[in-house]
């Protein structure tokens, strides 16, 4: 179902003392419930493993991406089929031998007593094992190539121009070219869309790719990267010091400020050419 | 404990194909794991209400807001104590007699079965009640202050000037007088830090004040501050159609795309002067 990422408001637009009613767009916010069931066929379990604040559109893969960069799933191969039926929702029904793993998300939440994260290291506590280990790229680029993605993205990326609302998550080929693009009012959202998107094409480990952040990269991103095996990370913002550590951890490129002319590169700098 | 909000790191920056090794300063981000104990006192309930990631400092704000933008706790009057021992970790202990209304946070995790947001509109299924119903603000102000704001807000906000990497939440009182203003690379966490702020020190509700927001302004934002009783918001960025509609039900003057000399109003524009 394809769903419009932007809808119409009424406002009133000030510039110095000059009053104008116009029409503005505005990035669509709407709660996406996602639902896992699983367990053998006379005794199945329904749970609701999130509410995500997303924008509609690629439910299924935001659901899928989700449960994948989670740790829930280890694999595609488990689900036995996704229901996107209510606009809403997202149904994932796994195959019945399949177990899904909700320790590591249980952990987050109304856990008993002891603390998680105190006396532990921050990353060791938070931080999820993906279930395959996937080996690093040792592919190289040149800078030069990274200057231009996102002049790249921005043509593709019509939303953002239109409300400034979006962020996007974007994967390319080692040679620059675009393979896709997902937008998102949640930056994490827009990560789980283009995961879950080739998950369901069987383009992973995105291992040979650049991953491309339109905001931001902070822990949580790097993690979900890294889960799917991404070993190169370009952020026209910031990172934060936990993704430059985690990135550091698991060997990979992250790159930060990515501008026309200029880049940071805070670690994996010996997969770029300059 | 007054805590650094940044941190050093090694980088290699590339400005065309000029390589120059230099220290770069980031944005710490760390989970700090928010739990509450209640009960009476031989038989005490303890649990993790959340892990966030957050930038070190105002721990206890962060944690005092937080359990009430939530619907958690309806006021500070029912926190016996606040502990912040351990650096990542709050434990905030609720008087004996007191109840914690949980209902609201768990509904989003692993509640079985029926979907909680299918067939609900969309805010309804999500939106948390104020236990208190503030009265709105009648006060009218400016445009030409809000112009103000942000610039006043940069000066203050060092941090984001040399980390590009934090979002700040910053209370104004009706004369754009700055009140205080929180840092967080969590847009949400800076907003529950000046909550928390305002609860300790006995300003909520936030009626005559205007809340500015260095970034976009999401349905989340909207309902903490709605928690607090705020009047007035101005978004530095976009704001989303669920923040809006938020703002319009519950009589919040939204403003977005605040500059120097322009602003868009999408709700409560009879609280701005032109």
């Amino acid at each position: 179902m394809k769903r419009s990422l932007t809808e119409s408001s009424r406002i009133k637009r000030i510039t110095n003392a000059r009053v104008e009613h116009v029409d503005d767009l505005l990035a669509i916010e709407d709660p996406l419930e996602i639902q896992l069931r699983y367990g053998p066929r006379d005794a199945q379990t329904s749970r609701t493993i999130s509410v995500t604040m997303r924008t509609p559109g690629n439910d299924d893969e935001l659901a899928v991406g989700f449960l994948f960069t989670e740790g829930i799933i280890r694999d595609v191969s488990q689900i036995r089929e996704v229901k996107d039926a209510t606009g809403n929702g997202v149904l994932i029904v796994l195959d019945e031998q399949e177990v899904p793993d909700l320790k590591t998300s249980e952990r987050n939440f109304y856990t008993a007593s002891s603390c998680g994260v105190c006396g532990k290291s921050s990353i060791d506590a938070i931080r999820i094992s993906p279930a395959h280990q996937y080996a690093t790229s040792e592919a190289q680029i040149k800078a030069g190539l990274l200057y231009e993605l996102e002049n790249r993205l921005r043509k593709q990326q019509a939303t953002f121009s239109t409300t400034g609302g979006l962020h996007a998550s974007a994967l390319f080929d080692l040679n620059g070219q675009l393979m896709m693009v997902r937008e998102d009012v949640g930056r994490h959202n827009a990560l789980d869309k283009v995961i879950g998107a080739a998950l369901l094409t069987g383009q992973v480990p995105l291992v040979n790719t650049i991953l491309l952040l339109s905001g931001r990269a902070s822990f949580e991103l790097i993690q979900k990267a890294h889960m799917a095996g991404t070993s190169i990370i370009a952020a026209v913002g910031a990172p934060s010091s936990l993704a430059v550590r985690l990135a550091k951890e698991t060997n990979i490129t992250l790159v930060g400020f990515l501008r026309e002319s200029r880049l940071n590169i805070y670690s994996g700098w010996e997969r770029i050419i300059i």
